[in-house]
């Protein structure tokens, strides 16, 4: 069984294994009422899932305040119990920022400290554990986004810092200017790539920890008809029923089996699936069933 | 407004921010007489642009030669007011060099010293300010090259060293045995993978400044009919309305918004194309602006 | 002429710069007799062939012991005048092997130690003088991989460890942790994207010399019908006439003549051919016929 909680860096954060991804509990999605978001929150911090993963974009700049408010329904005390992700970066063109005529990227300082600043007062919070930034923005000066992340650092309002969907030279880059924590990418056996190309060895050089967005494949992996996604699903039903657990478990057993300790950020609403993804905690895959599960979703066995 | 002038590297020489490019200049292009180029160069120093980008190949080995006799006819004076740069390693076929059979690379010690001294006589100068390999030679060593630089700076023949249309791997390499001041590459928005795999972040962490050659797109740019081509002219002349200026300072200042730096080497022989591009530096590009572009000319918005 | 022998590495072994690969001498080839490999060994030692190239997992894992016997045949002495080489890593399914499922990569510690005990015994001999991961093991945990190397030195059951097939970035993860002291790869003209994508480049950085598996292309070289193949044929058999010598001698020729000093694995069991392979040892290729060579297999003259 994996412990619960995981330090993301030599002098990072402690967070839980399993995070809680937020991006469809509001308008993207779920649309919770403040006491369903407060009843999933604590059904979350129940079973160890101590970690809320956020942006500022998502439900078009909505969700972190709805979060907030659910946090506030909670009283006080539950901000020492929980860590808060969130990342900044991403212009989205949406009524709600006027000022944004197209989908790009902003990393200036400014930008940065104004996002955090707007994420403490929606999440209502006084500082946020590990704030990321989005996408690599081809216009980032290293040097502007370290002292906005010092400047950050130095009040208070954020303890961790770190990317999101950086290749390892973009990661270099910041890193030489601030000293990151992790960086925050896309995988699961249907996107499987970085595995491939020096974004988790980077990880592992530093002894960081990768968090992981869409660790389940999404709706293609729960929809798709291809050969691909049907022999996959088969493959992993197969292992399921081995480990007497399901697909979902399974799924977050191949990632968490990743020598790198990753951490699956889990987006689900329902509290049941929740619960689940905890389980994977306990599930240690064979080595030969991990490649089974490669193998299915790339089509082709190893060289 | 950005200054006339950028110091390439921490310990490399000032160059003019925007770089004249002779390619055309010659028998490549405008065929220029010795009084035609002795006048433009006279434009170029008038107006800022004091460094003379070359190759030995242009023209098929004649262009230095004949930008020499202009040189010459501006009198011995002129030297110290002008930065001239050239590259060498590409062996071309052509009736001037009986003895290349294929085209293709030479890095080899000799090689490299010959050449740099052919440039020397064919450009009437004692000096070279940068001397590049032009491209990268699979056949490279390291050591050798490194010890062909040092023998042409210790005869004071060549002031520094670079390189042009380097993987950053093969810069590293070469790197790590005599160091560099300059990458010169193509960017320009029909271009743009470069501001993607590595090469500028490399270039930016050991503060480099990148030479740009083509960076107005070229024939691609103002000829083309293709939908990308037309709805980046649209994006661009958009902009260049907004700023009440020319497309063509427009993608200059599209460059020179990058944060590594960049140096465009402008390849006209056209004197107002010049003092045009000059303006360049008066203009900064807006960030959603600078997006605007990237996202018509690659044919999608950001992630 | 270059030595028979090179130093893998600073402080690595000394090999012989043509090596001896072993993949098809025995049930996935020539089915060579204990008498035939032992004649075929005695060859190859008079020849300045000293290195043998073996993997676990050639003949379905059999064809260690197949060598093993003639080594035993040829008496102990022997083993003093010649290197072993061996990989492991590879779980490949085989009635030999009941235990494996799926044809996957094994690089825990406990697997890795007993690959290597198993060679040993296989090819009767006390030590391996290099060792090597066959795969990159998307699973690899570089501070597992490199207890158990350690282990193996310690025990003096291995002399030296490299890696096989990695890209430089799993390289640099496993360097960091247990000093390699070579990536044996893929080259030839037919397969020449390694020349450009950095595996060279930092070999050449480590003053690591790279071993060379399928040297002159295999099949698709001399059974080849596609336009290229005929091409480089062409090119190559013009290239032998100059020099009076063979195809096979000038594909060789074309790998020793890279600067990262490239020991080629040459894979056949007739004694003619390795005799004939030393011989590239003696033609230094002139830089125009290489690039005549790599024109011809890419199809293109270089940019």
């Amino acid at each position: 069984m994996l412990p619960d909680q995981i330090q993301l860096a030599p002098n990072g954060p402690s967070l839980s294994r399993i995070v809680a991804g937020t991006m469809t509990w509001g308008e993207w999605g779920a649309k919770l009422s403040t006491n369903e978001m407060a009843e999933l929150i604590g059904t979350c911090l129940d079973n160890g899932i101590t970690t809320f993963d956020h942006a500022d974009i998502y439900g078009h700049y909505s969700t972190e305040s709805d979060f907030g408010e659910a946090l506030a329904a909670l009283g006080s005390s539950v901000r020492g119990s929980l860590q808060l992700v969130s990342k900044c970066g991403i212009r989205l063109v949406t009524a709600r920022r006027p000022e944004n005529r197209v989908k790009s990227y902003d990393t200036s300082k400014e930008y940065i400290i104004k996002s955090a600043e707007r994420s403490l007062s929606n999440l209502r919070t006084d500082y946020l554990d590990v704030f990321l930034i989005h996408r690599p923005d081809t216009l980032m000066d290293p040097v502007e986004v370290a002292e906005a992340f010092q400047e950050l650092k130095d009040s208070g309002k954020v303890l961790h810092f770190g990317v999101s969907n950086f290749t390892p030279s973009q990661f270099e880059l910041l890193n030489d200017h601030f000293p990151l924590v992790t960086n925050q990418v896309e995988c699961n056996p249907l996107h499987s790539d970085l595995l491939f190309d020096g974004t988790f060895d980077q990880l592992l050089r530093r002894q960081l920890k990768p968090m992981i967005w869409s660790p389940l494949g999404g709706k293609r992996y729960f929809n798709g008809e291809s050969t691909i996604v049907l022999r996959l699903r088969d493959a992993v039903r197969m292992i399921a029923k081995k480990h007497d657990t399901t697909e979902n478990v399974i799924l977050l057993a191949w990632l968490l089996k990743h020598p790198s300790g990753m951490l699956p950020v889990v987006g689900t609403t329902k509290a049941e699936r929740l619960v689940e993804a905890r389980a994977a905690l306990g599930v240690d895959l064979d080595r030969q069933d991990w490649f089974v599960i490669l193998e299915a979703a790339r089509g082709a066995e190893v060289a």
